[in-house]
């Protein structure tokens, strides 16, 4: 359905950009896949872009040839949706990353969307701001973010990627250049195509720019790491923490097997690791004694609710360590076995412990180790499957098995198939069963609004 | 286009909704026209519904005998926007009224789309909780508000409507019954339809029911308020307001006219009136200590930058006398004159100060009363064009050019035609204008999508 691309067309294409377009053996294995490596295709050419009017380039040559195109960032994805597998041309965003402004009359910083997470972090630190969205992979770029609606460690204070983007400059299918949203707070003018552009994962258009909200640093943050004897017990005093007057900056819940392998891959020593299971809470604010207030309320809360001690991570090099260890999970558990996929299910969250339990259930049910951590604090769980040396078709059988349970329990809990990883191409079925095909229709609708030959990341999420 | 109702029809109605239906002149003319009455239309029926399952049945007839339907609330809106420009069926949502459920685990209250905002704000308090939003129309539906994405007081530093809605149960122009969005935080499942929804001011489809965020309820507040010896220097403090490190629930602006017309309303005294213009701040937390500390500093910051005093609003009767006279500030003005039309643009932040001295320059220029109030510190203004007996023609051809000349200038400041009213029927050609011929093209594709016909409050937004 779509065409090849000819020599004439590459040839083309260098022309845009020259010494930046790669065909054939030339592309690094590495575009064939991303981070988890579930799917698998291989783009016809690569090209790597520097601006919004390069896309725009790209995007009309393909749009008239209909040649497919797949956007591409820092490929750090986890469900294939960076994947070219119908070929065509894989657009490498990656060097587009200038910081073009930052405003501190209206509190914001506009960047090109390859600029790193961890970049764009450090530089609103650098100058007295914080960037709230907090995603654990650091490396992952900000269009990324953007495309999957990431939602990270701060998002039960701060909110998650969508709540921090005000305007975008988008590029559509056919080339051209929009601006949806702008440098402003409110806004009701006209439909939402900013927030429809968000998490659609690169089906819809191409987001090269956008505008960030960003706050004056909080002067004072404060973290405690409060064990548990069990995780029925450690999520049980969740919803107790999300009821007190006083909103944690992050609550995170981790068992002891997923920290005893974050120790091996990092080689450094969490503050400690003798219980089954724990919450990681972090507080800021602008005075010592608020912040203290605030984590001394919670602290005893937690010690009422059968957790067996409270750590204090008072100091920056502990808040480093326990903070990098907690970022470093999923590679450690990708380091403790030989394939692995996972689950990003966002539940009520009331229900996060019935949830967790359940997967326990499911691992002796239906045989795979089955470790997990996430976000306590707003639902959101990410649910490793590992094979562990399993042969073909047994880990397929049961990871489909496994997979088809826990989206059952998620729909049947009024969660989602997603919060924050997408659907990309693994998991288109699992939301159509969850939305209903009718959903699913609106969806292709609106998509074929937006890219009439359904050339942009064909094949994902819908 | 569309078809008439005929007497079976209005048969066929009442038997659905047996003494629900009106028809002819037994619809009160309020009916006619919004709050603002710029815009006029009569509905050949007024249906009251009580339910989804109700208006699902109504869309279900109307889809099929292709009559238009207007949602309309409260009918407190201020663009014309649930005016039946059509006639056909007006769809009636002030009754459904239920609060259908608390949350307390997930912080989450349930209602259906007729609750008024003053009701649910009540209801959130006696129960120690707060709903953010808090849009100056108390007595609009919460439907009402999600169609406008209604902002209001307190975005500054809680968000938006929009920001505030977990889920929706949505009634589709074909009468289909479905669910946008779960009781979760977070979300990257598919293409983001309920925030299509939001603000899209009854054209995709109907809320009927939705989920809401709550908050525990602040445990202390105080506001201030701040006079300035003119409109410029109380905007120009705005900015290192928001530089701060501390952000304030609410940064109101206000002129001596505007309270004087709110006194005479009211018929009672603000606290001062003796400036020509002031700020109205508001600060909030858990600790009495660090709200006062948080006071202070924007007391000491305003005092710095050319505030003539500071006042402080600290009984719940003085801040109650304080925010009716501002909530009241609408209905004072339209009782100043004849009649008006309004301007709800959104700017950056920072040219809040430019934008309201140009408006002093149109009024000179157009000759037009221009008073205006609005939201420091989130960019969004309420401008309003008063008549005050001018023959029509003339009030006309001046609202107009005013009217131009201020949608223009938004646009090149990088702002919006709404920040929080909408566009409706009287904002579509200010829309156009700003967004260009493409962008809207694109929101009629994604109408047609939910909206084949075009049935659901046809020639309104795009």
């Amino acid at each position: 359905m779509f065409n090849k691309l000819t020599k004439e067309d590459v040839k083309s294409l260098e022309a845009m950009l020259p010494g930046r377009v790669l065909d054939g053996k030339t592309i690094n294995e590495d575009y064939y896949h991303d981070e988890l490596g579930t799917a698998f295709g291989v783009p016809e050419v690569l090209v790597k872009v520097l601006s919004t009017q390069e896309v725009s380039d790209v995007m009309r040559f393909a749009y008239e040839r209909e040649v497919p195109v797949v956007v591409r960032g820092s490929g750090t994805g986890l469900v294939g949706g960076a994947v070219a597998i119908h070929g065509g041309i894989m657009l490498d965003t990656s060097q587009m990353k200038s910081i073009l402004e930052l405003d501190e009359d209206n509190l914001t910083v506009t960047v090109q969307c390859g600029v790193l997470l961890m970049e764009l972090a450090a530089y609103c630190l650098d100058h007295g701001y914080q960037y709230c969205p907090d995603p654990g992979e650091k490396s992952a770029t900000i269009g990324g973010n953007i495309s999957t609606n990431a939602g990270g460690m701060r998002a039960m204070k701060y909110g998650v990627t969508r709540d921090a983007v005000r305007a975008m400059t988008v590029v559509l299918p056919t080339g051209e250049v929009m601006q949806f949203g702008r440098k402003v707070v409110k806004n009701s003018s006209g439909y939402d195509l900013k927030d429809l552009i968000i998490g659609s994962e690169g089906t819809l258009g191409i987001v090269t720019e956008a505008t960030l909200k960003i706050i004056p640093k909080p002067e004072f943050a404060i973290s405690i790491l409060v064990p548990f004897r069990s995780m029925g017990d450690a999520i049980r005093a969740v919803p107790k923490i999300i009821r007190a007057q006083v909103t944690p900056v992050a609550t995170e819940y981790m068992s002891q097997d997923v920290i005893l392998f974050a120790e091996e891959y990092l080689g450094k020593k969490f503050p400690t690791h003798a219980s089954d299971a724990y919450l990681l809470l972090t507080f800021d604010g602008n005075t010592r004694e608020g912040v203290m207030h605030d984590m001394e309320i919670i602290a005893d809360l937690c010690l009422e609710n059968d957790a067996l001690d409270v750590f204090m991570i008072d100091t920056e090099e502990r808040s480093a360590s326990v903070w990098s260890a907690r970022g470093a999970f999923l590679e450690a558990i990708k380091g403790s076995t030989d394939q692995m996929d996972e689950c990003d299910v966002v539940v009520p969250r009331s229900m996060v412990a019935d949830f967790i339990l359940y997967t326990h259930e499911i691992a002796s049910e239906v045989g795979l180790r089955i470790p997990s951590f996430g976000h306590a604090g707003d639902g959101n769980l990410h649910i490793y499957l590992c094979r562990d040396g399993l042969e073909q078709s047994e880990w397929e059988r049961r990871k489909d098995l496994a997979f088809l349970k826990m989206y059952n329990r998620a729909n049947e809990m009024g969660g989602l198939v997603s919060g924050e990883h997408g659907i990309g191409l693994d998991k288109r079925e699992y939301l159509v069963d969850l939305l209903g095909e009718r959903q699913i229709e609106i969806m292709r609708g609106i998509k074929k609004v937006f890219d009439p030959k359904g050339i942009l990341n064909p094949g994902k999420v819908i």
